[in-house]
């Protein structure tokens, strides 16, 4: 066993010339803001690229929520570009700056090194029939979910070559580090600490009650098969929010690491326990020491 | 992040000169095994320590269940002695030979290599008013936990230097991936694959409802303070089921992982999923491929 | 607080003159032992109808699963006929009886009084634009549930006119005590006395943590609303597994408990916790007293 | 089946002419505001008794959270005489009234009639040995757990003569519905409406999976064995909080309703689900109709 963390926070200055600046859809208040952040940058000598990520952007601005970093996860990964997340609503797990606070932010970078953390995603493609799909990736979760009226879906799943369980359930959940805070914790997953090498999975609404969420290692892959006796029931594959393939009798699910993970930009304000302490409710604020 | 299980399973030839055997107390069927075994080693030109483990021993074998193991695990892991476990009563987690499978284990491990797993052990200390205690090691699981007259516990959590929250509970558990399946699992905790560098932090019956267990990083320091209005409130800490300290207000327990881990001898016979299915009734066989 | 299971289990003699058998669909072997009974029973001058219910009949076989008997639970309770459940496959926590126990079990009801189970069913409607649909029954459960492709759904729920939350979750379950150990257990909920009257109101993979599962008393009306900012957003109503209708934006869908209940017939054979300690794999046997 | 709420809820006026003040013990606010309170109550002929309960006292008057109330629980329903609860500290499930709205409320109560809810108490008593202790009362809970240092305990448990099954576990909570928010929610336990007749039993830290929390009905009689092989182990019964009864191999706990519930006034500021959405925090405002 080795260290888990070593890699997963880096101290780093950022040299801006070129930046990316992501809206929300349909969103004035975002478009508003795109503006002015664009026009701060300009007046620094960094041009911006509204609502288009490419190769050789030094970073990646989201103003929006959660949802809108999640979507352009997987470019800012394959091209290793860092992502600042503004929160222009509630403040969310991975956009955890307010909007008010974005150009003390956005000065801090350009003055002095920022920590920025390695987050796992996975990668998945099916297998139906002989062919195999092109990859996708997620930055929270993989989900496989049956349709409202069909029966409970059985997921015969293993790790490597190794066989684990058939799962009974509606459906099963694999969750990167992440993605632990997302449906993981509705469907009773544990959290799961942002440095760690593991994928989660937990099934949804259980058979059985000895069913439970079990945690994987990150450098092998999981493989489920979609058992149906019945070819009219169908499971359906959901990406980080996002429903992408069907399932069918016989089909398989692999999963695995994908090789570059997201770069986020973590800001001094919040770090990882404060954010949680805050969106779970748990009370703010440390005791005094 | 880097590869958390290239190292957890290793192929070795284990050349056996000298064994320790270790029965379980005041059990008549673990001696009797026990002179067996030692027969069937001196017929082979090994000799056997009964209820005895020093450095120079190549293997510990041990009759009895995975208590019996637990009892044993810090010293077979400080002298890096690695030990197979027979159960003489229901199969154990650790302990997942029987007693009729004794003779073809032994026969096997003289003859090619085996499978050892490295099991990562916790190691804790108390800091009381100063003075340090000296250190512990639990293969399973490190729990604080309330005495039954007490009000419930605050206790006040940090990774390092980071503040995690302050857990209102009837105690906390601190377990490593082979605890996941003990007492973890009792109170809401996931599985834990046990290749995996992690700690797991499961509180038992929370007052808040959001609080829930998290998965930690194996390589970082865990530290939790006793803190208490009321002086006569006392905390117990207690070691893979073996009670050790007294926790008073203020008092600070920390946890980091075990330089050295449990060197445990894998049976091809079970793998750690069959082994799960077993014990948690989720059904044994694996489906027709 | 009066008593809740007074009336909740009878002695009665029935006198059969007139049965209903009902036969799982598309079933070779529920049709050949239908003939069987059909036999013994006309070989007793008790006339039987296939696959038919009606006022008049004196006692309803079902020879299939719990899933057999659930369809036809709402016209059994209709018409006050008691029903005997003999389970062909699995045993179920309806369908008690095993195939070869079915003529000791028919005899024995012929020659003295039997103890028949009033068991609590739910009666719902939908209000739609004005419009109130016909009324449906349940024996287990009434589930509200998102589509596979919709975001989470926004319940808002009040008892009589007492506000209670607004659930934002995958779904809502409501289930009856019998429904207990079906699609509530698998979410969480608690194991309920079949005796009791109480609504059980689970919601599935909710947002917030502490959505915890509520008892409700069973004579007040529960009413859910469908909030949703977004039209095309759809909530199914599920009736016993059943699918039936779709809930839109400001639809409202009423629960009560029905004016009749499934009348059962139990064997002396298996007490309710019997069955619950196989089915849920508790070990079976009594501890000697 | 019949109601199980209809005589829980009663709309009365109380006449005062003698009233008790209960205040927190060693608690200077509560004490001043006792005398706040008589003085009150002296200007309008109505005379108090402190921290004095006997029969002939129209109303009790609690000072203190719902820890104060419980205290006094046994006496004020074997008076049935009303309570009403006053918290000083934060607001409780049963002492829902702020300090600063205790003379409103006081004034409110002399000019109308108020609702009076009767929260069902559970009345246990020991038998070991052929002896049987005197009866105590539980507002909330009754609690048979383990002392720190101990195994498992196993509590083999039927319900009139029918047995339920052997918990293995650290402890085992038997609940009222208004004990539902308590020890058993932290537990895992459902919420259970205040009407209900009903007693949830809920393991704590369950060796079994499938051990889940069952809500049993509050007119049968509830008997829990302690079984140990091992002398040296004991249960502890607490009552409320209160330790009261040690447990030894063989004896029983027998636990029923009592004849007497508790009479507790309402406000009517706030009803049980607002109550509940404060504690829980999930969110307190109900939705625009």
């Amino acid at each position: 066993m080795s260290s888990t963390v070593q890699s997963f926070r880096v101290k780093k200055l950022l040299s801006l010339k070129r930046v990316a600046i992501i809206t929300k859809l349909d969103d004035e208040r975002s478009d508003k803001h795109a503006a002015r952040v664009s026009q701060w940058l300009k007046q620094r000598n960094i041009s911006s690229d509204l609502n288009h990520i490419e190769a050789g952007q030094d970073m990646i601005i989201v103003l929006g929520g959660d949802g809108t970093l999640l979507h352009i996860a997987e470019k800012a990964a394959r091209y290793a570009i860092p992502v600042l997340g503004i929160n222009l609503g509630n403040l969310g797990f991975l956009t955890e700056l307010r909007e008010d606070e974005t150009f003390a932010a956005l000065q801090k970078i350009l003055n002095t090194s920022v920590t920025i953390e390695n987050r796992l995603m996975l990668k998945c493609s099916l297998l139906s029939q002989g062919n195999r799909s092109s990859s996708r990736y997620a930055l929270n979760d993989i989900v496989i979910s049956k349709h409202v009226l069909d029966r409970i879906l059985h997921l015969s799943t293993r790790i490597d070559e190794e066989y684990i369980t058939t799962y009974k359930a509606d459906g099963l959940i694999f969750s990167s580090p992440t993605g632990s805070t997302a449906y993981n914790l509705s469907a009773g997953g544990p959290l799961v600490y942002p440095g760690l090498a593991t994928i989660t999975v937990t099934p949804i609404c259980p058979f059985m009650l000895s069913s439970r969420p079990i945690l994987l290692p990150a450098d092998r892959q999981i493989v489920t098969r979609f058992d149906s006796d019945n070819y009219t029931e169908h499971g359906q594959v959901i990406i980080d929010g996002q429903a992408l393939w069907e399932m069918k009798d016989g089909d398989e699910l692999e999963i695995v690491t994908a090789t570059h993970g997201l770069q986020l930009v973590v800001s001094s304000a919040r770090d990882y326990f404060t954010i949680l302490r805050n969106k779970l409710h748990w009370g703010v604020s440390a005791p005094k020491q």
